[in-house]
């Protein structure tokens, strides 16, 4: 089985293929946000390109998240930290969300026969799992506005390290060799590692430094997140 | 002044500043072959997109070179392999020129105020240009068919390098960082570094390691090219 690494949405459909499992990862917070939702009890997710559409679904009765540029939009009561999650109100509830990258690179992946999210809190499952499958995987990155970040991508070489360790996997990718570069020299301090990184710094300056060490710390929410039509569910 | 790589072609637009130089970076081997060609006397270059546009100057009487996947298209006498272009063939000759990635990287940045062609074999005059123009900088990779590749940021990662140790470039770009902290895991031995990855094998299957040990020298050629109007030239 090949794995391979996709640094954008805007470059997803160079990598799509009809059979592979698509993990879509938003470090910074979007991925890392949902993971902890589900770990929280919330029962269904529906993930959405536009903040128009998240309104939808408010006036429908919905509770709804919406972000932008690492802010909560006005009107919403969640945006994309994790800790928002991390209460009674969100449990058994359906939640519409719409994030600056994140459910852009769930829109941009629509045609994949499976969709996982993935963020450090659920590492180890999400790789248990993958193995397991034995199909194709491609890594889809957020990114920042269809660049390149690199929180997701050294997340992306965490599970290339990980998927590869026992020789199931291989790695035909550029990308895919580079991230488990860039991750072997970040591993040891994710924290410092990502301290020159434009997103943190983007972070930094609106005082979530207690988001940023959270979504860095592997397994914390052992669940799987999966798209099954329009929502996302716990596997 | 901001420096930035841009991994693909398809990504330039994001990355397009009016006053900012662009860097066109295609190491195995369109734009090491053109900084060869320009090195061994040839006058001036015109890449094209396409195989067409090159016959086209070829039936007008030019020197014509087409490579496509690693290979010269039949018809032609030159394709991107160095070695090609050091002859006294080439001598005061324009050549127009299409190849897989590194024209059509040419091609993608053609609305930037300068383009300039990057390789190691031009590493250190280019670096020593750059820092005298006091301008941003777009290192633009060629990468594969729109994906990233690893050798074009490697070399991407040697000029950030060489750019940021004097304090007078500045660093906001994650995909910048990446590069850099690839370049220094490579720098001690790019050829072992590099053997893994997807260009060189399939390089290698091509019998090319003649070509890939030559493009990873760096300075033997202290030439820029630049292009003016349509055409390629010696800066």
């Amino acid at each position: 089985m090949n794995i391979e690494v996709c640094h954008t949405p805007q470059a997803y459909s160079l990598f799509h293929k009809e059979n592979a499992i698509v993990v879509v990862i938003d470090v910074f917070r979007a991925t890392s946000a949902i993971v902890t939702a589900f770990y929280n009890g919330v029962s269904k997710m529906v993930p959405v390109a536009t903040v128009d559409e998240a309104r939808e679904y408010q006036r429908n009765g919905y509770m709804a998240a919406a972000e932008r540029d690492g802010e909560v939009i006005e009107g919403f009561e969640l945006g994309n930290s994790p800790f928002g999650y991390m209460n009674n109100k969100v449990k058994g509830k359906i939640i519409a969300i719409s994030t600056t990258n994140g459910t852009q690179a769930i829109e941009a992946s629509r045609k994949a026969s499976k969709i996982l999210i993935g963020s450090f809190l659920n590492l180890d499952i999400l790789c248990e799992y993958l193995v397991a499958q034995k199909k194709d995987v491609v890594l889809l990155c957020a990114g920042w506005k269809n660049k390149f970040n690199l929180e997701d991508t050294v997340f992306a070489g965490a599970v290339v390290d990980k998927l590869t360790a026992n020789n199931s996997y291989q790695v035909d990718c550029d990308s895919a060799i580079a991230a488990k570069h860039l991750y072997n020299i970040a591993k040891n301090n994710l924290f410092d590692f990502l301290s020159d990184s434009s997103h943190r710094k983007r972070l930094a300056k609106l005082d979530l430094e207690r988001d940023i060490k959270y979504c860095l710390t592997s397994n914390q929410c052992p669940v799987i997140p999966v798209m099954e039509g329009k929502y996302l569910v716990k596997l």
